[in-house]
């Protein structure tokens, strides 16, 4: 879209009051850049045809800096939910679509926003279906926050539960983690690092796909670890479970920029926000299948077997060090990086 | 909920951090509160069935203030994404929740208004399946946004769609306009009226399951005119399907103390919101019998006929007033009453 031809420089009050400006706002912009038969029906909500079970996952996306290095936020609330789908086991198709803008965001701003939902949402092969339009006054949001609504299919072969976990499962990473956080977080501070840090969003339906396919109920289950970071993720599956995790510190792969990062910023690797990054726990027959068939695809090239589940402390996470030590890896207590996504 | 035992005062840019303190929030309200399966997977999603085709609508709620005569944000959250589901032809059944609270929001404020959303998902009879909670800093947001999303079993007789709308077809009013606008208007300038006004916000859900039963396919357009009020709504149906509307001004419901509200705050009913209210546009063959059918039902008491489409000046509403003069209703240009939901 020529952004020049949008006859508002910014967006305000009236865009949100349900009237002209509303609709205007919808046909100029929503309407026309996700042009599909659903949102073309232009009524409150959107009729869908899904097979079998669905999966529902929902987000709000509160990210300041609202355009960081790698990403913005319209591409964080498309994979970020996507992602949430996939976990499920499911095949995301469907995405809801709600902003809440402050008034006085620029129209050049909020259209950048939206191409970037359209071209991420083409990437995951969803579609926008139906969404909402708020505004409140200056003072009362942040420039943008989004929320998004994700429906997918069940895999057939989806046989993702807790409940499955067992002594002796492995626990894999896909990538290096650590990489959103620290991008969101050297930015917000103005630090300056040798290279740039980038964030790791992306979707991740696809390669979860292709797990499902090969490895259906080998695959027991799926998180990706967002807020409170990859120790939150696995204490939070060890408590819920009553299992002991065991992992092995020298195994997390974290790339050497962002390592540095966090020992300047005095910030735990493990604490810290991943978006492009999923952990499975899987059956231990099938480790070395599932991690090469996980180097194959440009989402898990440095996917990596980090530990296992075990009997021993049960429902606690131990990470051991390099040098043999042992050390229990507690959840986040209180805020790390706030509005991290 | 006894309020007493929840161990935070206010809530804090931690509960929104993905780590323990988001975990206590959940456990101590959320679960606490919704308990039920879907929930309790306590995963990034959830997985539900459903039959057939499934219709989906996405709303955020900013309304300010939170708590009002009549209902609070929660119940407008429950009810306004219900009630657009049911717009739809659908019965509703599943609900995301999506919580945007800024720091500082005081504890009870925040039990309260998820109270409120489980005894009014329990009326509506949805369950509330998957959700989110972010944090943002004081002067970020305004003590709470709250997005739902809603999923629905499309009623099998349904076949609502504007396409179907012809000359002579029906337009039905539920009830009394205006309620909810002028409710939330004139407590937020403290205006004083001799009797208080009270919003509107219910579930329309089981009268329009009622109307789809007996009258099936003879309801051909289901709408709620919420933000930008009836006069927003019709003409976006007569601009969407090219059809001219005709209304009669003395047949509008309005009630006499708000009608009173409106001219002292100069504000036109016919473009204030309505939570309580539907248009539905129907087969002037059973118009009687609908009218009759909406009687019976505690939401539709007041339920009348206010007009009908016509083949003269398409794409057009046009008034008739009480004297017999008629003028053209636009559409909301600008902003009316912002953030009324």
């Amino acid at each position: 879209m020529d952004k020049k031809q949008y006859k508002f420089d910014k967006i305000n009050l009236g865009h949100g009051s349900g009237g002209i400006m509303t609709r205007e706002l919808l046909d100029g912009i929503i309407f026309k850049t996700f042009d599909n038969p659903y949102l073309n029906q232009k009524h409150d909500g959107s009729i869908v045809k899904i097979k079998g079970e669905v999966a529902i996952s929902t987000d709000s996306f509160v990210v300041s800096p609202i355009f960081f290095k790698g990403g913005n936020i319209g591409e964080l609330a498309v994979n970020g939910t996507v992602n949430d789908v996939a976990m499920c086991g499911a095949i995301p198709k469907y995405l809801s679509l709600a902003f809440i803008v402050e008034e006085g965001l620029g129209a050049n701003e909020f259209i950048e926003i939206v191409e970037t939902i359209k071209v991420t949402s083409d990437k995951c092969g969803v579609k926008i279906i139906t969404g909402d339009t708020k505004v409140v006054e200056r003072g009362k949001g942040d420039k943008i926050f989004i929320n998004t609504t994700g429906f997918g299919e069940v895999h057939p072969k989806a046989e993702i539960s807790s409940d499955r976990i067992k002594e002796g499962d492995k626990i894999i990473v896909s990538g290096y983690i650590a990489q959103h956080g620290m991008a969101i977080m050297s930015q917000r501070e103005g630090l300056e690092f040798e290279s740039t840090i980038e964030s790791d969003t992306t979707n991740l339906n696809f390669i979860i796909e292709s797990l499902l396919n090969n490895f259906g109920n080998k695959i027991k289950l799926l998180r990706d670890p967002t807020r409170g970071g990859l120790a939150s993720t696995l204490s939070e599956i060890a408590t819920d479970t009553n299992n002991g995790i065991l992992i092995h510190e020298n195994k997390i792969p974290l790339e050497r920029q962002v390592a540095a990062a966090c020992e300047i910023l005095g910030l735990d690797p493990l604490y810290v926000a991943n978006e492009g990054v999923f952990v499975a726990i899987i059956d231990k027959d099938v480790e070395t299948e599932v991690i090469d068939l996980m180097k194959k695809d440009s989402k898990g090239l440095n996917a990596i077997c980090i530990g296992q589940i075990t009997n021993d402390h049960r429902g606690k996470v131990v990470m051991q060090s390099g040098i043999g030590g042992k050390r229990i890896v507690t959840p986040l207590i209180g805020e790390h990086l706030p509005r991290i996504c």
